[in-house]
């Protein structure tokens, strides 16, 4: 259980780091949509490792293919599979921790939950199980169009944060930082600083922020099911995740009523807006046409190059060292995750909202 | 869509705050549950108005009554329907807003989503909505059993915030101050701020803090139905609530890895557990038997009673000071729910625990 | 688990027999639609015991109220809520089946599953738990509009059976029948024949035929939630139910496919129809916008008035005879619920193919 | 939408016949259960083409690979992924139909659904698709283990019938009829009123039986999830079935409720069951303990190789001759399907039932 996201386009992901394949089927899908290998290969080549000196070099080219459910260049309608192949695996690096649990890793959780796991490269709970999300999010994007964008990036890495930006920063800013900072002093900090943790066998996290630009008022379904209920599930449910905030979040707790709420007014156009955002975007769980604005903290990477103490599975003390390939700051390759699973949010709830009336 | 939580255990809420009444069905509650009206009511009396002078003077009792599900005491493992009929109604102190949108309310998002909405008290956007989750949650409170116990209280209100508590407080702690902040001095404090902000028309926000004790390990599915997925889920879907996290959350960004990482050992009693518990117990999306401890941050009340700028549903600029009775600040009462939710996403899962393995 | 039908037009029932009430909370139901107490009332009086002398005398009159979700005669858009009080319970006349498991009857199962069960005039099984659902089909039926009808009646009661019925009955030659057989003279032999089972304290069973006009073409979703596969669902569900049938059903199997095959041709104004209808309104799990046309199978009437032998819970041999208050042949009060199911499946598929296309 | 089955074993399928694979997703499955690709295999062998010269000589292997969610022999608890490569696609076949409508197939429900559709070899609407299920039952059965036997059988073709089968007939039994028609000399006419049909180039229909035995008392969940419910939905899901029935079915409409009804008595081990069965296994929607029985009835082959009047996708009158390579009668190679089906329907009501009782 617990493999499948959303209500009307709903993926399933399934794959374990060193297993044959990883991958998803989309469900729900719209018929009549074009998309490509190609545009979801993009994607992919984001979040995949190896793409410079501060993420794993786990050697994969996650080459994706579609299985299903496109036919001369649009969506039928049916179920999308699309899989990638594990190529590059390095099983034997994990033989010790077949029998130890790693520090802060879910190989003690598995354990207890299923009784057995995959210990090869973390095998489910492995940063891998995301190329299905990031290739389900390619194609929701595709489906938003191009009147809603999408865009994450690194906001701090450690206590090395960027200046809050107002304006969304474009993808060639945040793609040419190699941590996806889209500040150049900032991300310059910010690679120094990983480098120099990776160097002494430590690893970092950070924050993520994410503005999604471009929806119509009134997507999400209240009581449960709001626009920001679905995003906070969306993104604690990213590996390393450790909480959430919209809008204002946070610092909302140390504002006055009177200075958070967000006044109305009529905008150029002549349509209603708020002159503030401290909402991010929605209210009662409905989107307000504002951008959805949100951050997403990460925890420093657990595995580490340290020798640590821990248990075995016969819980015994004994130790152990990180090997495997790894990333020492999750946050860069995050960042496509980040904007796949808002995307699956969006496109889910923009289908749902289909049915809101007569 | 959207007032049904839950996959085994599912809650579907109804009702608006002038309506007839306020409710739940709860289906898939297990059978041979003893509970009483009177145990769901202890928990609806936590959550009533007019508790004291930091709460709206709306006076409701709030008397539910079990109208199915229930029999000879206990559960039949039918749906259990609980209802609260609405009594003290001003309606008339809402015609204003019939035809305004309050700032930082859902009356503009109803409007967009569905073309109209009941303006009476706020309508299904009020905080009576919570009723049915707080009547749900004390069924699930008394299927967890006295082996799981859950407790939130106040944290901060505005700055005023107090120390980081290790042990957990009592209820009773709890439940003496009238603010829900178990600090003697830091309650007195937060009390006189709230009547201040009140006095002053403003409103103020807060932080809660909740922790989970007595779960075993293994709950949450991975990957996207994460323990700590749900929770969030289950918090932002709190009216007013704005963020979330779990464990060292928010602090654990600028943490190192090898300061976060929580060490495996051996407990009194030979069991293995963790010396730390940053990860706020949870691992890879599922429990790790530590305590499960998160925070959830609260906007200001929305409606003060200062004169606001807004625009009326015919696009002209318009002012509104709040009427209707309010709270100055939601975080007294808010507690109980953010208890009630977190008892239903335990219940729930703990439910689905039973089928992970053969 | 087991009480709530649908995906997006989701409906959650509650209720015992000789409980405090029963009903049901619609999630889903699209805001703008005009629906009044009166009109779901209407389809209750249908369904509501003591119409005549072919029903069980249990004198209720079913009075339904809203308690949510409707404002100014409008859907809001939200949970709709709609209660019926139960009035004329006469327990003691269950206490002998407490201790008993009637023949046929869910006693047996009730107690396998959960260990206990509410005996009272069969509790959750009994007939009076389809008010739920049919309150909740006379909203879906409004808002099917009056270009979608839904047309049930009674074609056999045991080997009586009226000629097959080319057109549709109108709903008063069905009304106007006390078994809702629409055919004068057959109408007559059933009551004649039903009086006598009664007489003799027996039950009888037959077959409900169901015609839905107006569909549009596509409803339904390859390939397990097939319109034909969430109708059968539905029929299934209903008490007594022991088998369903599209089009040509059983009879299709003793047929060449030259035969069984339906010609696509124009219609007279131009658009593609099919000369025959021995699918019965789907292809592919699709609808075609020919009729669906469906039969429901009904058992007699587990309830007899003669003594049988039986097991007590202590697994002692005993007898028991038919008490409290039963049809002798279930019918013409099937009649409406066949209808509220198969209203319920097309309002939510109706809303779901508003998904199906970019 | 629509290609999920079931609330905790959940099965995604995905794959048009001409496409790249066809295939499935189990989520859900508990873990530590033993499975291998031969076991998956031998069951994708019963459903295979080109069995022998009853079916379509289309030439597949149907070769499957688990592709995740199995380590060292045991399920992972984590989605299994298994993906079989289509090879003997003949496109070319079918270049007339992309541009008409077949009788009696989908090809007009897709276009009308979503605008396009794959129409080689009938994309997602062959019998291909099938695939995924029958591999996700193979699993399921695996689970249900010794004790719970499933047998399908086929029982009658157009009208030859076999006599009624009181004992459960033998794998072997079956497997050694071409028709699956566990009586020989029944098998025999079968056989070759198929042949002859299929030589003047029509196609037959008929009904096929299937007994679960094993089942504990109490799996299904009142009251619209009822295990019958279940089973209908599941077999009317199956391309070309036009009709289901529990027990005696249809036939129980033309019995007096006095020659219906089950009586209790105890067994020869003193536990309680019924002497008869006509309930077909199930009271209330749950399983009594007695042998789920129920029957599946299918239409003749919709592709024959006589020339039928059409519609072209432009509404011009055509004609049509099937070509492609396809079964006369679905019969033989659809009773894996039913078999899977149920498994599949049993798994997850054996894992549902785990949260009935405190």
């Amino acid at each position: 259980m617990g493999s499948i996201f959303g209500k009307i386009f709903r993926v399933s992901t399934f794959g374990e780091s060193h297993g044959n394949a990883v991958g998803c089927i989309i469900d729900g899908c719209p018929s009549m949509l074009e998309i490509t290998q190609e545009e979801i290969q993009r994607d992919l080549d984001k979040r995949r490792p190896g793409q410079n000196a501060l993420t794993t070099q786990r050697n994969e080219t996650d080459q994706c293919e579609i299985l299903s459910g496109v036919f001369e260049g649009k969506t039928l309608g049916t179920p999308i599979c699309i899989v990638v192949k594990n190529k590059d695996q390095h099983s034997q690096d994990y033989d010790e921790i077949a029998k130890c649990w790693r520090p802060s890793h879910a190989d003690f959780t598995y354990d207890m939950k299923y009784g057995l796991r995959d210990y090869r490269g973390g095998g489910r709970s492995s940063a891998r199980e995301t190329i299905g999300r990031v290739a389900a999010g390619a194609v929701a994007k595709k489906f938003l169009g191009d009147n809603v964008k999408i865009t994450a990036w690194v906001e701090s890495v450690h206590a090395i944060s960027m200046p809050l930006r107002k304006d969304t920063p474009t993808q060639e800013e945040i793609e040419s930082s190699p941590v996806r900072c889209p500040h150049v002093q900032t991300s310059a900090k910010m690679e120094e600083f990983i480098k120099k943790a990776k160097a002494e066998g430590d690893s970092l996290g950070g924050v993520i922020r994410c503005r999604i630009e471009g929806l119509p008022a009134g997507l999400g379904e209240p009581v449960f099911d709001r626009f920001e209920a679905e995003l906070a599930k969306a993104m604690l449910s990213i590996p390393a995740s450790k909480g959430f905030e919209i809008g204002s979040g946070f610092a909302s707790t140390r504002m006055f009523g009177s200075q958070h709420n967000d006044i109305f007014a009529l905008d150029e156009n002549g349509k209603p807006t708020t002159l503030t955002n401290n909402a991010g975007g929605v209210l009662g769980g409905m989107t307000t046409s504002r951008p959805v604005e949100f951050r997403v903290a990460f925890k420093p990477t657990a595995t580490i190059a340290k020798e640590q103490k821990t248990l075995s599975r016969e819980l015994k003390e004994t130790t152990v060292v990180g090997k495997g390939r790894h990333d020492p700051c999750v946050l860069p390759r995050a960042v496509p995750i980040v904007e796949a699973m808002a995307a699956l949010v969006c496109a889910d709830t923009l289908l749902i909202q289909r049915t809101a009336r007569i």
